[in-house]
Protein backbone atom coordinates (compact mmCIF):
# COMPACT_ATOMS: atom_id res chain seq x y z
CA UNK A 1 0.00 0.00 0.00
CA UNK A 2 1.44 3.53 -0.13
CA UNK A 3 1.05 5.29 3.36
CA UNK A 4 0.40 8.60 4.04
CA UNK A 5 0.70 10.04 7.87
CA UNK A 6 -1.59 12.89 9.05
CA UNK A 7 -0.30 14.86 12.38
CA UNK A 8 -3.34 16.28 14.17
CA UNK A 9 -3.98 19.54 15.97
CA UNK A 10 -7.66 18.78 15.96
CA UNK A 11 -9.83 17.37 17.00
CA UNK A 12 -7.58 16.70 20.21
CA UNK A 13 -7.64 16.13 23.72
CA UNK A 14 -5.86 18.50 26.39
CA UNK A 15 -4.75 16.83 29.53
CA UNK A 16 -8.21 17.48 31.40
CA UNK A 17 -10.02 15.42 28.62
CA UNK A 18 -11.42 18.82 26.54
CA UNK A 19 -11.60 18.78 22.95
CA UNK A 20 -9.24 21.47 22.05
CA UNK A 21 -6.53 22.36 19.12
CA UNK A 22 -2.76 22.35 19.76
CA UNK A 23 -0.46 25.07 18.08
CA UNK A 24 1.72 23.18 15.23
CA UNK A 25 5.89 22.73 16.38
CA UNK A 26 8.40 23.35 14.07
CA UNK A 27 10.22 20.59 15.37
CA UNK A 28 6.97 18.11 15.20
CA UNK A 29 7.27 19.70 11.30
CA UNK A 30 10.92 18.70 11.22
CA UNK A 31 10.87 15.49 12.44
CA UNK A 32 8.12 13.72 11.17
CA UNK A 33 9.24 14.45 8.14
CA UNK A 34 12.48 13.14 8.34
CA UNK A 35 10.61 9.86 10.32
CA UNK A 36 8.18 9.50 7.38
CA UNK A 37 10.64 9.81 4.69
CA UNK A 38 12.89 7.10 5.94
CA UNK A 39 10.37 4.74 5.97
CA UNK A 40 9.00 5.62 2.22
CA UNK A 41 5.76 7.50 3.77
CA UNK A 42 4.06 9.23 0.33
CA UNK A 43 2.82 12.30 1.91
CA UNK A 44 2.91 13.64 5.49
CA UNK A 45 -0.03 15.60 6.34
CA UNK A 46 0.35 18.51 8.89
CA UNK A 47 -3.71 18.60 9.95
CA UNK A 48 -4.74 22.46 11.35
CA UNK A 49 -7.72 24.30 11.14
CA UNK A 50 -6.34 27.65 11.72
CA UNK A 51 -5.30 29.90 9.20
CA UNK A 52 -1.99 31.63 10.27
CA UNK A 53 -0.97 28.00 11.54
CA UNK A 54 -1.52 26.75 8.03
CA UNK A 55 0.64 29.94 6.74
CA UNK A 56 3.61 29.21 9.39
CA UNK A 57 3.52 25.35 8.05
CA UNK A 58 3.43 26.32 3.91
CA UNK A 59 6.30 29.05 5.03
CA UNK A 60 8.49 25.85 6.48
CA UNK A 61 7.63 23.47 3.89
CA UNK A 62 8.50 26.51 1.01
CA UNK A 63 11.63 27.42 2.75
CA UNK A 64 12.91 23.84 2.56
CA UNK A 65 11.87 22.91 -1.17
CA UNK A 66 12.15 26.20 -2.93
CA UNK A 67 14.27 28.41 -0.84
CA UNK A 68 17.35 28.38 0.41
CA UNK A 69 17.14 25.08 2.55
CA UNK A 70 16.83 23.31 -0.88
CA UNK A 71 20.62 23.60 -1.45
CA UNK A 72 21.47 24.11 2.13
CA UNK A 73 20.48 20.78 3.33
CA UNK A 74 19.27 18.39 0.50
CA UNK A 75 18.42 15.84 2.46
CA UNK A 76 16.04 17.82 4.35
CA UNK A 77 14.38 19.20 1.26
CA UNK A 78 14.05 15.97 0.08
CA UNK A 79 12.03 15.00 3.02
CA UNK A 80 9.77 18.20 3.11
CA UNK A 81 8.95 17.53 -0.50
CA UNK A 82 6.38 15.18 0.61
CA UNK A 83 4.54 17.46 3.37
CA UNK A 84 1.40 19.09 3.02
CA UNK A 85 -0.60 21.00 5.46
CA UNK A 86 -4.48 20.30 5.43
CA UNK A 87 -7.28 22.07 7.31
CA UNK A 88 -9.25 18.87 8.61
CA UNK A 89 -8.44 14.75 8.81
CA UNK A 90 -11.29 14.87 6.43
CA UNK A 91 -9.81 16.76 3.81
CA UNK A 92 -6.75 14.53 4.24
CA UNK A 93 -8.67 11.60 3.74
CA UNK A 94 -10.32 13.26 0.67
CA UNK A 95 -7.21 14.29 -0.72
CA UNK A 96 -5.88 10.67 -0.96
CA UNK A 97 -8.69 9.30 -1.96
CA UNK A 98 -8.58 11.44 -4.87
CA UNK A 99 -5.07 10.77 -5.86
CA UNK A 100 -5.94 7.02 -5.44
CA UNK A 101 -9.31 6.88 -6.30
CA UNK A 102 -10.67 5.07 -3.62
CA UNK A 103 -10.31 6.40 0.16
CA UNK A 104 -7.36 5.13 2.23
CA UNK A 105 -7.83 2.50 4.98
CA UNK A 106 -7.87 5.06 7.82
CA UNK A 107 -5.45 3.35 11.14
CA UNK A 108 -5.34 4.95 14.39
CA UNK A 109 -3.29 5.22 17.19
CA UNK A 110 -4.02 5.57 20.77
CA UNK A 111 -2.11 5.68 23.87
CA UNK A 112 -4.80 3.90 25.77
CA UNK A 113 -6.88 0.55 24.48
CA UNK A 114 -10.04 2.59 24.82
CA UNK A 115 -11.08 0.35 21.74
CA UNK A 116 -10.51 -2.71 19.76
CA UNK A 117 -6.99 -2.54 18.41
CA UNK A 118 -4.89 -4.79 16.00
CA UNK A 119 -1.33 -5.84 16.59
CA UNK A 120 1.63 -4.34 14.30
CA UNK A 121 2.11 -7.50 12.83
CA UNK A 122 -0.99 -8.33 11.63
CA UNK A 123 -1.26 -4.49 10.16
CA UNK A 124 2.56 -5.39 8.74
CA UNK A 125 1.36 -7.88 7.00
CA UNK A 126 -2.08 -6.45 5.93
CA UNK A 127 0.24 -3.01 4.15
CA UNK A 128 2.89 -5.03 2.51
CA UNK A 129 0.54 -7.37 0.72
CA UNK A 130 -3.03 -5.29 0.07
CA UNK A 131 -3.00 -2.43 -3.10
CA UNK A 132 -4.76 0.91 -2.62
CA UNK A 133 -3.42 3.50 -0.05
CA UNK A 134 -3.51 3.95 3.79
CA UNK A 135 -3.80 6.77 6.36
CA UNK A 136 -1.77 6.43 10.01
CA UNK A 137 -3.75 8.87 11.98
CA UNK A 138 -1.14 10.25 15.35
CA UNK A 139 -2.86 13.23 17.69
CA UNK A 140 -0.90 15.87 19.32
CA UNK A 141 -1.49 16.86 23.37
CA UNK A 142 -3.26 14.41 24.92
CA UNK A 143 -4.59 12.31 21.98
CA UNK A 144 -6.89 11.80 19.22
CA UNK A 145 -10.62 13.04 20.27
CA UNK A 146 -13.92 10.56 19.56
CA UNK A 147 -14.91 12.57 16.39
CA UNK A 148 -11.17 11.72 15.13
CA UNK A 149 -11.22 8.12 16.13
CA UNK A 150 -14.64 8.00 14.83
CA UNK A 151 -13.21 8.86 11.33
CA UNK A 152 -10.63 5.70 11.66
CA UNK A 153 -11.34 2.08 10.39
CA UNK A 154 -8.93 0.35 12.53
CA UNK A 155 -7.30 1.29 15.96
CA UNK A 156 -3.22 0.03 15.79
CA UNK A 157 -2.05 -1.29 19.41
CA UNK A 158 -1.19 0.98 22.10
CA UNK A 159 3.14 0.92 22.12
CA UNK A 160 4.34 -0.89 25.26
CA UNK A 161 7.31 -1.82 26.27
CA UNK A 162 7.83 -5.68 27.40
CA UNK A 163 6.05 -6.51 30.42
CA UNK A 164 8.89 -5.93 32.81
CA UNK A 165 9.94 -2.79 32.12
CA UNK A 166 6.16 -1.37 31.25
CA UNK A 167 4.56 1.26 33.47
CA UNK A 168 5.41 4.50 32.11
CA UNK A 169 3.13 5.62 28.92
CA UNK A 170 4.24 9.60 27.91
CA UNK A 171 6.10 8.97 24.83
CA UNK A 172 6.28 12.45 22.64
CA UNK A 173 4.42 11.99 19.23
CA UNK A 174 7.64 12.17 17.56
CA UNK A 175 9.12 8.98 19.40
CA UNK A 176 5.48 7.22 19.25
CA UNK A 177 5.52 8.27 15.35
CA UNK A 178 9.15 6.69 14.63
CA UNK A 179 8.08 3.30 16.58
CA UNK A 180 5.03 2.86 14.80
CA UNK A 181 6.65 3.47 11.43
CA UNK A 182 9.08 0.86 12.49
CA UNK A 183 7.14 -1.85 13.84
CA UNK A 184 5.19 -1.09 10.34
CA UNK A 185 7.86 -1.26 7.95
CA UNK A 186 11.04 -1.17 9.43
CA UNK A 187 14.04 -3.73 8.17
CA UNK A 188 14.84 -5.68 11.80
CA UNK B 1 21.02 -6.43 32.35
CA UNK B 2 20.25 -2.68 33.72
CA UNK B 3 20.17 -0.30 30.78
CA UNK B 4 21.63 3.25 30.85
CA UNK B 5 21.50 5.40 27.51
CA UNK B 6 23.96 8.12 26.55
CA UNK B 7 23.47 11.16 24.28
CA UNK B 8 27.07 12.19 23.39
CA UNK B 9 27.72 15.98 22.14
CA UNK B 10 31.49 15.30 22.19
CA UNK B 11 33.14 13.81 20.59
CA UNK B 12 30.93 13.70 17.39
CA UNK B 13 31.09 14.38 13.59
CA UNK B 14 29.95 17.23 11.57
CA UNK B 15 28.71 17.30 7.88
CA UNK B 16 32.08 17.54 6.57
CA UNK B 17 33.49 14.44 8.92
CA UNK B 18 35.14 17.01 11.39
CA UNK B 19 34.99 16.11 14.82
CA UNK B 20 32.96 18.65 17.19
CA UNK B 21 31.19 19.54 19.89
CA UNK B 22 27.02 19.87 19.30
CA UNK B 23 25.06 21.88 21.71
CA UNK B 24 22.90 20.36 23.89
CA UNK B 25 19.01 20.89 23.06
CA UNK B 26 16.26 21.24 25.35
CA UNK B 27 14.15 19.40 23.03
CA UNK B 28 16.59 16.67 23.20
CA UNK B 29 17.08 16.04 26.83
CA UNK B 30 13.07 16.09 27.44
CA UNK B 31 12.04 13.82 24.55
CA UNK B 32 14.75 11.28 25.32
CA UNK B 33 14.39 10.66 28.85
CA UNK B 34 10.58 10.17 28.00
CA UNK B 35 11.39 7.64 26.04
CA UNK B 36 14.25 6.34 27.84
CA UNK B 37 11.36 5.96 30.83
CA UNK B 38 9.17 4.53 28.62
CA UNK B 39 11.81 1.21 28.39
CA UNK B 40 12.63 0.99 31.91
CA UNK B 41 16.21 2.80 31.10
CA UNK B 42 17.94 3.12 34.60
CA UNK B 43 19.71 6.11 33.81
CA UNK B 44 19.89 8.56 30.58
CA UNK B 45 23.17 10.48 30.69
CA UNK B 46 23.69 13.64 28.90
CA UNK B 47 27.38 13.98 27.74
CA UNK B 48 29.06 17.32 27.31
CA UNK B 49 32.25 18.74 28.12
CA UNK B 50 31.11 22.42 27.98
CA UNK B 51 30.89 23.36 32.23
CA UNK B 52 28.12 25.65 30.58
CA UNK B 53 25.85 23.36 29.11
CA UNK B 54 26.21 21.26 32.25
CA UNK B 55 24.95 23.97 34.07
CA UNK B 56 21.97 24.04 31.58
CA UNK B 57 21.51 20.50 31.91
CA UNK B 58 21.40 20.74 35.24
CA UNK B 59 19.28 23.30 35.86
CA UNK B 60 16.21 21.61 33.29
CA UNK B 61 16.77 18.64 35.60
CA UNK B 62 15.95 20.51 38.55
CA UNK B 63 13.59 22.42 37.58
CA UNK B 64 11.57 19.29 36.93
CA UNK B 65 12.67 17.16 39.83
CA UNK B 66 12.55 19.62 42.73
CA UNK B 67 11.35 22.53 41.20
CA UNK B 68 7.57 23.87 40.02
CA UNK B 69 7.52 21.29 37.42
CA UNK B 70 7.57 18.42 39.22
CA UNK B 71 4.41 19.22 40.87
CA UNK B 72 2.51 20.89 37.75
CA UNK B 73 3.37 17.67 35.10
CA UNK B 74 4.57 14.71 37.74
CA UNK B 75 5.06 12.47 34.30
CA UNK B 76 7.74 14.36 33.57
CA UNK B 77 9.28 14.65 36.42
CA UNK B 78 9.18 11.11 37.24
CA UNK B 79 10.92 10.84 33.91
CA UNK B 80 13.65 13.40 34.31
CA UNK B 81 14.21 11.94 38.00
CA UNK B 82 16.69 9.27 35.80
CA UNK B 83 18.29 12.27 33.67
CA UNK B 84 22.30 12.70 34.62
CA UNK B 85 24.64 15.12 33.18
CA UNK B 86 28.60 13.99 32.38
CA UNK B 87 31.48 15.36 31.44
CA UNK B 88 32.54 12.67 28.95
CA UNK B 89 31.77 9.15 27.75
CA UNK B 90 34.29 8.14 30.04
CA UNK B 91 33.17 9.20 32.96
CA UNK B 92 29.20 7.79 32.13
CA UNK B 93 31.09 4.38 31.80
CA UNK B 94 33.03 4.39 34.88
CA UNK B 95 29.95 6.25 36.84
CA UNK B 96 27.92 2.87 35.70
CA UNK B 97 31.14 0.64 36.46
CA UNK B 98 30.86 2.12 40.53
CA UNK B 99 27.26 1.86 40.71
CA UNK B 100 27.47 -2.22 39.24
CA UNK B 101 30.50 -3.36 40.21
CA UNK B 102 31.28 -3.82 36.98
CA UNK B 103 31.49 -2.08 33.39
CA UNK B 104 28.33 -1.74 31.64
CA UNK B 105 28.59 -3.63 27.98
CA UNK B 106 29.18 -0.43 25.79
CA UNK B 107 26.90 -0.92 22.64
CA UNK B 108 27.59 1.86 20.18
CA UNK B 109 24.90 3.02 17.31
CA UNK B 110 25.72 4.51 13.99
CA UNK B 111 23.92 5.10 10.95
CA UNK B 112 26.71 4.07 8.77
CA UNK B 113 27.97 0.44 8.62
CA UNK B 114 31.70 1.36 8.68
CA UNK B 115 32.24 -1.97 11.76
CA UNK B 116 30.87 -5.01 12.53
CA UNK B 117 27.88 -4.89 13.72
CA UNK B 118 25.10 -7.24 15.51
CA UNK B 119 21.21 -7.71 14.95
CA UNK B 120 18.82 -5.95 17.28
CA UNK B 121 17.00 -9.93 17.53
CA UNK B 122 20.85 -10.94 18.85
CA UNK B 123 21.09 -8.10 21.08
CA UNK B 124 17.59 -7.91 22.83
CA UNK B 125 18.10 -11.56 23.78
CA UNK B 126 21.50 -11.14 25.06
CA UNK B 127 20.28 -7.85 27.29
CA UNK B 128 17.47 -9.58 28.41
CA UNK B 129 19.59 -12.69 29.70
CA UNK B 130 22.66 -11.90 30.97
CA UNK B 131 23.10 -9.82 34.63
CA UNK B 132 25.37 -6.81 34.59
CA UNK B 133 24.75 -2.89 33.21
CA UNK B 134 24.39 -1.94 29.63
CA UNK B 135 25.60 1.60 27.89
CA UNK B 136 23.82 2.57 24.55
CA UNK B 137 25.89 5.25 23.43
CA UNK B 138 23.55 7.64 20.54
CA UNK B 139 25.64 10.91 18.83
CA UNK B 140 24.54 14.13 17.86
CA UNK B 141 24.98 15.76 15.07
CA UNK B 142 26.48 13.05 12.30
CA UNK B 143 27.30 10.38 14.52
CA UNK B 144 29.60 9.33 17.09
CA UNK B 145 33.46 10.08 16.16
CA UNK B 146 36.04 7.53 16.00
CA UNK B 147 37.12 7.89 19.58
CA UNK B 148 33.90 7.55 20.69
CA UNK B 149 33.39 4.16 18.73
CA UNK B 150 36.59 2.96 19.92
CA UNK B 151 34.72 2.56 23.70
CA UNK B 152 32.01 0.87 22.56
CA UNK B 153 32.27 -3.52 22.94
CA UNK B 154 29.84 -3.62 20.07
CA UNK B 155 27.78 -2.41 17.58
CA UNK B 156 24.35 -2.40 16.65
CA UNK B 157 22.87 -2.44 12.86
CA UNK B 158 21.87 1.03 11.23
CA UNK B 159 18.03 1.85 11.47
CA UNK B 160 16.58 0.69 8.07
CA UNK B 161 13.25 0.22 6.45
CA UNK B 162 12.42 -2.10 4.61
CA UNK B 163 14.29 -2.93 1.59
CA UNK B 164 11.50 -1.70 -0.95
CA UNK B 165 11.29 1.23 0.93
CA UNK B 166 14.71 2.04 1.83
CA UNK B 167 16.97 4.86 0.46
CA UNK B 168 16.93 7.96 2.75
CA UNK B 169 18.79 7.44 6.31
CA UNK B 170 18.51 11.02 7.99
CA UNK B 171 16.75 10.43 11.12
CA UNK B 172 16.23 12.79 13.92
CA UNK B 173 18.26 11.26 16.96
CA UNK B 174 15.17 11.58 18.83
CA UNK B 175 13.37 9.18 16.13
CA UNK B 176 16.67 6.87 16.60
CA UNK B 177 16.31 6.38 20.53
CA UNK B 178 13.19 5.76 20.27
CA UNK B 179 13.26 3.28 17.21
CA UNK B 180 16.72 1.48 18.97
CA UNK B 181 14.72 1.16 22.61
CA UNK B 182 11.40 -0.30 21.03
CA UNK B 183 13.48 -3.00 19.00
CA UNK B 184 15.39 -4.15 22.05
CA UNK B 185 12.87 -3.90 24.91
CA UNK B 186 9.44 -3.02 22.95
CA UNK B 187 6.32 -5.58 23.40
CA UNK B 188 5.32 -5.82 20.02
Amino acid sequence: MDIYLALVHHPVRNRAGDVVTTSVTNLDIHDLARTARTYDVRGYLVVTPIAEQQTLVQTVITHWTAGSGRTSNPDRSQAFTRVEVVPSLDTAIEAIAARHGQPPLVIGTSAKKDRDTVSYASMRGRLSSEPGSALIVLGTGWGLASDALDRCDVMLDPIDALPARAGYNHLPVRAAAAIILDRLFGDR
